[in-house]
């Protein structure tokens, strides 16, 4: 049986939640709002009751779209005394642009130049909001840097602009001296037909082109790589081992379907288990952050519920990593599975290539058929796994 | 009507086929062989009369696994005598590291530390055999390097392995001074749960990582990509703007689901319109390599057609892109989209960043409602594709 | 070459199109709507002058919900002006039971009975409508029975409540002596993470547990099916199997991923080829309905492109299959793999059972590995075709 | 923490395994097999020690494809011993009809006629033998019935193909008196590209069109929906709506791809769970057959733990699904969301159709935005399901 006390949220924990989580009023492509607009800085005060160290936003989020720069200081005043009251942290900030039209055909890499330039410059002024507000992490989901159909974008050029663009920005925090790194979050689809830079591989490849490649790196959601049936501890697993991991959305999502935002630990659970097992175990330290939409079939108080369910389930799947990984009959399944010959050099200490060649034992002499009948035990450490999952 | 002549395949039309597509004899994970063996020599005689210009393999299908090295010269020697009576080339080769039971935990990233060694013999004694017969390019998919369960298989660690691998195959490739580049493919799956590097984007991120980086590109292929739901072209146009497309696996796949393998056309038409277009539209120079599998359904008869299909599906696409492009409907369509406003740089020539953020026209008196009235008419230059592509 | 002419629609063609396809805004769940609305009235008139024979209608296109009578007197007046006017005919209608927040947990399996008591009042008076409009089929789009978490619905009682529902609509019906038949219309998944009824198959198979099952049969939609992977003319063969193909859905899809609703003829163009075969060879008889979305990318004039060209793909097609069938070359491919035998019984004219068992050449003498060489040729049948689709 | 008497199976828990399940070699479409051939005689024993109730087996499992009647009988003879020194039963076996290359096209479909006689002649002599090991269930997957390409198969032919075959088969049955029920496995593709009766809902509807529907039900597979991406346990409860859950598969599958076949908990586990609640819930009373490859990682000790953890899994599934039906407050939780009022009828006791539409609160009088505003507290149910599940 799980602790209690260590399924209850702390701000040391270091959970984060957009505004647009809890606040999401539950429009849908068929259907409108089921629930009224929520104040940000409730929706401040009521995480952190829950025990979240921060919260994230969009500028829309925060301040309507449109808004003149009297009523964006109202709205951005009534925001950082709620974070006075609470002791709420803004780690992360990034900036909306999908949901007004002008967007519709993208935003860096719009085929209208001055949509591009409108983009820049609505994204320039909430980075300026972020510093202020003492974010580290800038977050940019091109979701509607995209195509539905072959001649609509040539991709090639797109990526010309989309680096453009991260280089304008990088230079831009540069100057200004922000102590800002930017996140890329890719998506595969949805809304657009096909987004660019669909997974965690094709944003860190775009990366490694950037002029500030140093200050760019990834903010990888648990139901975007889902999304296309990819394996999201493994994506996480390579961000980490490219340095790259700058920031995470955890989320849930059941399978290959449109983009559903889950609860983390609804959808599928044993990723989520070897998510928390690998980021408790990286030195990733940035914060653990829900960007989750509380189902639309939920009134205020269901959105509380999810919300505090996501910190619940991540802190039991913390607990019961540490203790698979703390057991002897799991640490002995580990060397019957040989993982720690991975962890070896294929090439001894000293070893050359030419000493490789010249082995007869690792190919004149070895016997292949006999090696090939080593069982790899995965079987049995996999059912310790889920024994330690189920709590057996 | 598309001129009958421009169907007809011939070597300079540079297609390439492995040995195991034709080759295949339709074992398949429910069912027996349904074809023969067929002899690789007897396949470069036939590809050759079809049009082809060149052969590929894997170490496997000309020598058979463990072949003594009298056999060995047998087989090779064979092969060449049929290469210079055809005139056909080997452009690629690669190492099959899958079939036998020893790989069943992987080759390069494979837990046990003497399979990778051996895997590593298996791979540079190919490459030997590889740029003697020619070949500049030597293709690497690591279909076993996965896991099923979550601690089967530490990624960052197996990642280390991937990358000692890889520099380890460059150091020998530079120090023999072969002409050779290596061709990493992706897959997302099967027959591991999840493998390594599962698309285009992940393996363009390893690749920057790598020694020898310059010297490794990818070798994407249509059905993989499409086995994670992304869209193919849009995978190639980021390969080729990294300057890593260094060869390519034609093929088709019906949406996600097992590997198909079918026959270039077959599958998803409209993506195979936009890779020719692409791809013919690039400076990508390499061959067209055909890695289907003529269904198990088919005789030799039917092998022999589906190979044929794959060379004339690509041309009649050939003609139909070049068709499209040089229509001048289609070219006022692509002013109407505003495709040649996407090549212009956001800054305008000269125009630094505080120019832009000087620039009230891009943000303060822009009109964003009514910029979002401009329609993108993409819908009609779709439709205008589709025209050509049904020879409308 | 196709002949232009054949692609030019006429009523003669029965293409229909739901008011709310041209009629969409262009609002997603990530983005505002990016067109105005459009006037009904206005969209019969467009409609009719591109060729179409007709419109259909969810209750909620016509008259908002909430609309007192008066107003409510006032659309219909209109509309049925705008149909006089054109001779555009009304064959389908439906209710609109998804987008109002009371729908939020379903309609005829809400568990609130209160809202199944007022989605089955808000049907009735729709179909009420539809008949006096002169509709003879009334389709039935269950989005929101469904649920996202496993103890939400109990899906034995949720399919009770969905029987007694068609029970009651099917009495009613025919109590009023209206000459309308029901189709139900299949969807996997969006906006419910899982949805009742979610294939073909499913809701063939809950049509035969109802009171009025003759009356209840299908109103298949190309991209649904495609949402769960599925083989689209597979699935409508099935339903014209069972006599159970009342009314389609025609749009494009790319895969499985979101509902996109793309134009007919974009996405899986093979399989819209084969689809048009199919229905063109069956004996349905019922409209060509397009239930596609305008990409948000267009402006009005692209939605009218849009619109054009779902009917010139499907007319484009319908020739290619007629010249595919009537083609001699075809003929034999067809008789080479043996289709003419599937259609002979496997017991021959007056053959028992026990003479099929008595019969030694049908297993005790058959030679199985002889068989099993026959090719069945179905590579070569399958590039006529595609010869066929890309006129060359 | 659950009772660990609980995870102890005993042939209470009719647990059976298929002989190909644990005697899976591990050939897979690109790798040869990993592990030698297991004897029958000692999967029933194995089996039967690990507490399992019986086997169940293809014709081919048992005796080898062309065996002669005096080997055949041999066969037969050593495995009956085995079952009675092991009380282990047979209640299910089922027909190879995919293996040899002469079901390539298809078996009861198959365009080659003699073949469709064969397959049914193969058919009924393993039903034979299923009556006389005394099985009452006989399972038909029809892997092979389905096509990759959409001349090569005409599905409305092949489905009439398809009910001669049940039904002649159904003639035999009863004509001989079995006691035994056929159970159709629905699959979507693999290893055709399509296949027919892709889902649990389509081989329902075709169930409803045989002679002798009663006699036949459906054998489900967990992975086979899921690989549509279809919800498993609504499939079942579909299923079970129809009383047509007459045999179950129980597997594991990681998402839509390849057919995985995983252990029992491995894959979906949140599914499993809810599968476990709805079969424990319901009528059915058959076995709990599994129907896994043990990865061809695994040696023989791994397979046997493997076929250990299928039992393990369901039996703590199980438990946990039984502690959250009792547990209080999951029953307040159930009722805040309204599920007892699901399984009230729509219509009261005695009301009529004609008493609803004179209801002015089911309509005129309904206030559905204040309707809308009542949550459904899905989330908190789902919460204390996972709660449940972690053993939290």
């Amino acid at each position: 049986m799980t602790d209690p006390t260590t399924l209850t949220p702390t701000p040391a924990d270091r959970f984060t939640f957009g505004l647009w989580t809890v606040g999401w009023q539950g429009r849908d492509p068929f259907g409108d709002a089921t629930r009224p607009a929520l104040d940000p800085v409730e929706s401040v005060h009521r995480l952190a009751e829950l025990g979240a160290y921060g919260v994230t936003f969009h500028d829309d989020d925060l301040i309507p779209f449109g808004s003149d720069a009297g009523t964006r200081e109202g709205h951005i005043k009534r925001f950082r005394q709620a974070l006075d009251a609470t002791g709420m942290a803004v780690p992360m900030a990034t900036t909306n642009l999908f949901t007004h039209p002008v967007f519709k055909d993208g935003a860096f890499t719009a085929n209208d130049r001055d949509v591009r330039r409108f983009a820049l410059r609505k994204t320039i002024r909430n980075i300026d909001l972020a510093a202020e507000l003492g974010a580290t992490t800038y977050v940019a989901w091109g979701g509607r840097e995209g195509s539905e159909s072959g001649a609509a974008k040539d991709v090639r050029v797109a990526l010309d602009r989309l680096k453009e663009a991260f280089d304008l920005l990088g230079d831009y925090v540069e100057a200004q001296g922000y102590d800002i790194r930017f996140a890329i979050e890719p998506k595969p689809n949805e809304p657009r037909g096909d987004i660019l830079l669909p997974t965690i591989g094709h944003a860190l490849a775009f990366i490694n082109s950037l002029e500030h490649a140093d200050r760019v790196g990834l903010n990888p959601e648990v139901g975007h790589e889902q999304m296309a049936g990819l394996n999201f501890p493994h994506g996480i697993a390579q961000a980490l081992w490219h340095g790259k991991l700058f920031h995470i959305d955890l989320n849930g999502q059941s399978g290959i379907k449109f983009d559903q935002d889950l609860r983390f630990g609804a959808g599928d659970l044993r990723q989520a288990f070897w998510l928390v097992d690998l980021l408790e175990s990286s030195d990733y330290a940035g914060p653990r952050h829900f960007d989750f939409k509380p189902p639309r079939t939920e009134d205020i108080n269901g959105v509380w519920a999810s919300a505090a369910g996501n910190m619940r389930n991540y802190l039991a799947l913390k607990a019961k990593a540490a203790a698979f990984r703390a057991d002897p009959a799991v640490q002995a399944a580990l060397r019957a599975s040989r993982l720690h010959e991975l962890a070896q050099p294929t090439l001894a200490e000293g070893e050359s290539l030419a000493d490789l060649l010249a082995d007869p034992s690792a190919f004149e002499s070895f016997d292949a058929d006999a090696a090939a009948e080593r069982g790899m035990a995965f079987e049995a450490l996999d059912q310790l796994a889920l024994d330690h999952l189920l709590g057996l």
